[in-house]
């Protein structure tokens, strides 16, 4: 019978196919033993499940992008490695060939023995990789499971569930989810920024009697931008869906119109939008929709995977090309932005720390590991040849670091001159402000510099002191917070009456929703991933700069998240 | 022959006494076998000098205090376990037995042996753990060699060596070292105010050349205050020396005269110095001192080292018990401030974290588990009916936390009423301010709280993100920083003018290097560990208020760590 939940849009889009429920801690599976006739079926519908898995996480490390990637793409790794731990295989193969088991319950078994293991352990860090290895085994479990429920050639599945961490969702895509639907959640919360980012539709604060009245297999139709979903929807409820598909393919139409377009508001002031970027596709993409220029050049890439950090040569080449892709607009690079908890990736040997996002990281690892400054720098300063270059340092902390690095680079240029390279008069040097003593001690060292960029992903990590990976925080971790808004119009104010540009480049500048508040604060230059430039660009063309500033008081004097909110709601265009 | 090195006097005190040379990398170990009928002997002598460490660390466990006792214990504990592992111990006896090597050889394969293994993992965390293998190796190696180097009677050692880290000084201590001579390091640096709360004393900034010319054994006399190092002292240093020891003595007579005097400022301003504490000894001595009250009872230790949490009565006894030692001053009590680092020694089951710094810890946790904060305000309010009791929340980061807190609170102490409990009609409720976004914010909760605390070791840590536990960034860390400085200076002027008592809580608080600086950025009330409170108040009562404050803005204007530290050195009373 059909039946109607109304909750909130929290990520657009419109999706019709099967429900997938989960109820918290959903691995239950009852003892089952099979003839052994049945054995090598058994066996070949596992192994076919752990390949699907193998390539459905190298599918989604493909595709995933900027902060996500990092963020991701560890879980990823690790998992990457249980999956191929032959200890793990070689028992499920013998529960299923000797102990006759079910594929399912050999998986039941085999995770309970694991366990065991590791739950003795005294570690808390051992202990932790529990919640890896049932991970890894539920995901060996739906791929068992996928092929049952969905018949070849049927529309994606729905995911029905109490809560979804940020961390999860770009697998749960990758995975075949169309569209998700929580009883929990909310439309501003670090979830629904992804969800967006990932143009994955996403319905939150559902009534909790959705997850008793949808079981598996039912069909659902979800309207994210509406916020409902009908289950078994009726002929009335398809032409709607239908439409709504339409609509937004019309409207994604339009917005691609907007690639030429200028960034201006309605009462006419120029907002300069520049991309993130670490790839070749994203600068090209950065082009073509009229980025300003790159905002963020992400080097880690050229680090990862491999036994020693790349050669100032191959750098050098990486740089200009980037350079020579954006013809003339401005291109922003961060200097390596690495800590312990990835260093071991990149050939650096780092000692494991217990936090490494408090550790040696960024431009301290820089200037603590002799050469690779110097090599960076060279290549960077090379590349300046070829069309203007600018040099972002992460993670700056304190005005030493930065005269540091200036000394460097000025030395550096030197050299590369008295060498012939041809190279730019001057290249400009920039700090991240994530580290919140950064923030606050800005006129110190404002002078020093000759930009500013807001990496609020970790400048609301820091000042909240909330890991922004850590799944039990993730209802503390939001840049609605009065003390961000504050930090951010105090920065953004300095660097003005100093005349240095500022711009942020966290999630916040990637999400039309915080548009008019990042304007509201005085902010005139963002810099967001391609992927959602010109929806960016159409709110910003909806706003009114002048009546939004006006509201900045009233902005700032918000005590809590809920003002912050009532706010962004209060002050959306159209 | 006689030869004087003069660094920087980091740490007061005396001491004579032989060298302890320690070069980087110091394990270097030739290859040694010895005759069969040497085999018991050396046998005998590895299980003295492993139950010499044995012994060694937990007396070093006992007389651990404040924030050291938390920083240190974790490492301490480490390595209790690793010294306990059957495999390294039997390993060594059979490479003794078996293999005829020397007690010294034996170490050495056997570190070899555990390193090789460890160092093949690909986990970054495995192979940190080579660091802890060294260093449990190291104190056997230690241990091996004291009795050599130190027949019974004379005096303890003197380590010589390029930098030692905040965390090895307790350590060093209970291993007999009396005085600690570097070639690194800095007056101000966390290492040098570790020390003076440990009355250990240290000179910094030594020449080089000291790590070439002194040799283990060498006889050294370090005048910690005065900042030098004699190798080879004569008669006449000899006399310098005793004088020194008398002079201290005297002083110390002198000082312990101040616990009957107020903490008042040369213009006559009497400020508040109230006590940290976790123990009835610490209360015991807070209150013969003259401490104006218990600033900080940390309830940690009730938690730790057991199953599950204690009950409402058992907690209720605990603190009714503090209440009474202090005969009716104030005792504020901090709420549990544990983290996933640590819980799981309390038995509560927190998932392991990457960053458990920036994790699910203090009322964070308190506000996850159900009951677990009842639990404790039940028995914080009973207590208030034996005399007044301020409750101080750790880790508040945002306004509704406070008021779910205050909710809670009042409910609780309805119930208890109710109940024909006598108890406070009203339990004040504080503030920690360690979390950068509760300083940033605070003028939107101030209302909703009664009093502030500043723990200056975690609000460190977080606005430099920087873990004050990470060796690699000894250097950042430092309360030095012009960011803190803004934010001490910031809170303190809020509270004042809202009428809310605000404390210094951190190590900051304890060191008289510090107190200058905190008295010129308005600050009133100190709390500190009992070791150093007289020392502070001597400090106190030779400053000028006034004319500490009219230097508050040239110290405020300060852009670099440098530049504080000159203004510490020019405003220094006596």
């Amino acid at each position: 019978m059909r039946q109607e939940f109304v909750g909130h849009g929290a990520s657009r889009g419109s999706a019709l196919g099967r429900a997938r429920v989960r109820l918290p801690h959903a691995l239950e599976v009852v003892e089952e033993h099979i003839p052994e006739s049945a054995v090598e079926a058994e066996l070949g519908r596992l192994h076919a499940a752990v390949a699907g898995v193998r390539a459905e996480m190298h599918a989604l490390r493909e595709r995933l992008h900027g902060a996500l990637a990092h963020e991701v793409g560890e879980f990823l790794d690790l998992h990457s490695l249980l999956l191929d731990d032959p200890e793990l295989l070689q028992g499920l193969d013998e529960l299923i060939r000797n102990g006759r088991c079910s594929a399912d319950y050999a998986l039941r078994l085999q995770r309970d023995r694991i366990a065991a293991v590791f739950e003795t352990l005294d570690d808390p860090y051992f202990r932790s990789r529990v919640d890896d290895i049932d991970q890894v085994i539920g995901r060996i479990h739906a791929a068992l499971h996928r092929d049952e429920a969905r018949p070849a050639g049927v529309a994606g599945e729905i995911l029905v569930t109490d809560n979804v961490a940020p961390a999860e969702l770009a697998q749960l895509q990758a995975q075949g989810v169309m569209a998700i639907a929580t009883t929990a959640g909310s439309v501003l919360s670090h979830t629904a920024i992804l969800a967006r980012s990932l143009h994955l539709p996403l319905v939150t604060g559902l009534p909790p009697t959705l997850l008793q009245r949808v079981n598996d297999g039912d069909v659902l139709a979800v309207d994210g931008g509406g916020g409902r979903v009908i289950l078994e929807p009726d002929a009335e409820d398809l032409r709607a869906h239908r439409a709504r598909v339409r609509e937004l393919a019309r409207e994604r139409k339009q917005l691609y119109r907007l690639r030429r377009e200028p960034t201006r508001t309605v009462d006419g002031v120029d907002i300069r939008l520049f991309a993130n970027a670490e790839s070749r596709a994203d600068v090209a993409e950065a082009h073509a929709l009229g980025a300003a220029g790159i905002g963020l050049y992400r080097t880690e890439f050229l680090f990862l995977q491999r036994q020693a950090p790349p050669d100032e040569e191959e750098q050098f080449r990486a740089y200009r090309d980037v350079v020579l892709g954006m013809t003339g607009r401005a291109v922003t690079i961060r200097t390596l932005d690495l800590g312990a908890d990835k260093a071991d990736r990149a050939g650096l040997s780092v000692r494991a720390e217990p936090n490494p996002a408090l550790g040696l990281r960024g431009v301290r690892l820089s200037l603590a590991r002799d050469g690779l400054l110097d090599a960076q720098l060279r290549a960077l300063v090379r590349a300046s040849g070829y069309g203007p270059v600018r040099i972002l340092l992460p993670m700056i902390c304190a005005r030493e670091e930065i005269l540091r690095v200036r000394a460097a680079l000025d030395r550096v240029a030197g050299e590369l001159r008295a060498q012939g390279h041809e190279v730019a008069e001057r290249v400009p040097l920039g700090a991240m402000i994530e580290v919140p003593a950064a923030a606050i001690a800005l006129p110190g060292f404002i002078d020093d510099v000759d930009f500013l960029s807001i990496g609020t992903n970790d400048l609301v990590q820091y000042l909240l002191a909330v890991d922004r990976g850590n799944e039990a925080l993730s209802d503390l971790y939001s840049p609605l917070h009065p003390a961000v808004l504050r930090v951010l119009r105090y920065v953004i104010r300095l660097g003005q009456r100093a005349g240095k540009p500022v711009a942020v480049c966290g999630e916040m500048a990637g999400d039309p929703h915080f548009a008019p508040l990042l304007l509201a604060l005085g902010l005139c230059e963002f810099s967001l991933h391609p992927a959602t430039l010109l929806e960016v660009r159409r709110t910003i063309r909806a706003c009114d700069l002048d009546a939004l500033r006006a509201q900045a008081p009233a902005l700032l004097r918000a005590r809590d998240r809920a003002a912050i909110e009532a706010w962004i709601g209060a002050n959306m265009p159209c």
